[in-house]
């Protein structure tokens, strides 16, 4: 029945279907807005799509998100540039830079290492991040800004089965390499109630307790 | 510190937080998805969008989606012409259609009246759909094959407080025109248990219950 709609409008609703988490109901929904009140920010966003599909890439070195060959965070020289910090996705470079507490590098995984989805070491970018920890880098990367050897490599994986597994997956194939290598603390979230707080993350902020 | 994505990104991350209901998280996912593995349909996308809005307009008769001027459905013979069935939206046409019920022509109202969001009458279709009703027409549409008088006008509304109030209006507007007017049942759904059916649904349907 939905074949009623004319076939612009069926080919843009299956167009949509494929974006992560958009189903047939929001799909036809966003056409619906798109052809009728959006028309205008519609073209505008056939625009953009176009352009940062053309002009934006991965930065060759991090692997963040850039226009350039090399993104801004890698030509910063005010920099710590003896230490790396290992994300899972662009978005997670802009939470931490958000928090202050961060002034190294970055190196995007773009992903992590999850068996039961098929996802293994090498759909990531892990392989590119532990040839930028080989003190005899293979092939010279003249653009890397990382200066060897590292002060500390810090694995900010999520706290999820998948993201604790790449970490230490990480942790053991620069273990050879003699590199300091941390993982995030885990404990209670700022403003968290003990009350609300569940059993494994209690238990974790217990035994990540600091002496005051 | 968004502002460590490039200009584009940014652009594309902007607009698709134009879109309903695509806040800012969604539509940095969203955008990081099209720029890395969707970059192919990505640009599928962006022509879908402006072919659509291109292509696409609104029936001049009876407002659903349509190519050209009238929309196949207007333009179908073996329709019951003298039988008009009002909607809000042209998904509520193709969800009609699905259930097989129903083959007289339909008015799309693009909304409901809705005071407290600041919708009237005016901001709707419901003008259009009353002019359709006048007998006296008072612009020739000779394109509206809908035969007057008419059999029955179902008013088929969602069940919100917005779509019935919308049933009433048109039904008072429509009064003097002496159209038999109807709302869609109300009651149990297909499959569904009394035990946890809510207290309204529940006391419409022991209202309109039917002798077997």
């Amino acid at each position: 029945m939905a074949s009623l709609y004319p076939v612009s409008m069926r080919r843009l609703i299956n167009e949509l279907t494929k974006l992560p988490s958009v189903g047939d109901k929001s799909a036809t929904r966003l056409a619906y807005h798109l052809i009728t009140r959006g028309r205008h920010d519609g073209l505008a966003l056939s625009a953009a799509i176009q352009e940062a599909i053309e002009k934006v890439s991965l930065c060759k070195v991090c692997h963040f998100i850039a226009e350039g060959e090399v993104c801004p965070i890698c030509q910063d020289e005010r920099r710590n540039r003896r230490l790396l910090c290992a994300v899972e996705k662009p978005a997670d470079v802009i939470a931490l830079e958000r928090s202050g507490g961060y002034r190294g590098l970055y190196h995007v995984l773009h992903g992590v290492w999850s068996p039961l989805k098929g996802v293994g070491p090498e759909q990531t970018r892990m392989q590119q991040l532990l040839e930028r920890l080989n003190p005899e880098r293979s092939t010279p990367q003249t653009d890397d800004p990382l200066q060897l050897p590292l002060e500390e490599l810090i694995l900010a994986t999520s706290t999820t089965v998948e993201g604790d597994a790449t970490a230490l997956y990480v942790a053991n194939a620069v273990q050879s390499m003699g590199v300091v290598v941390s993982r995030l603390a885990q404990g209670l979230p700022k403003g968290g109630e003990l009350e609300y707080a569940d059993e494994l993350t209690l238990h974790l902020s217990l035994e990540g307790r600091r002496s005051l």
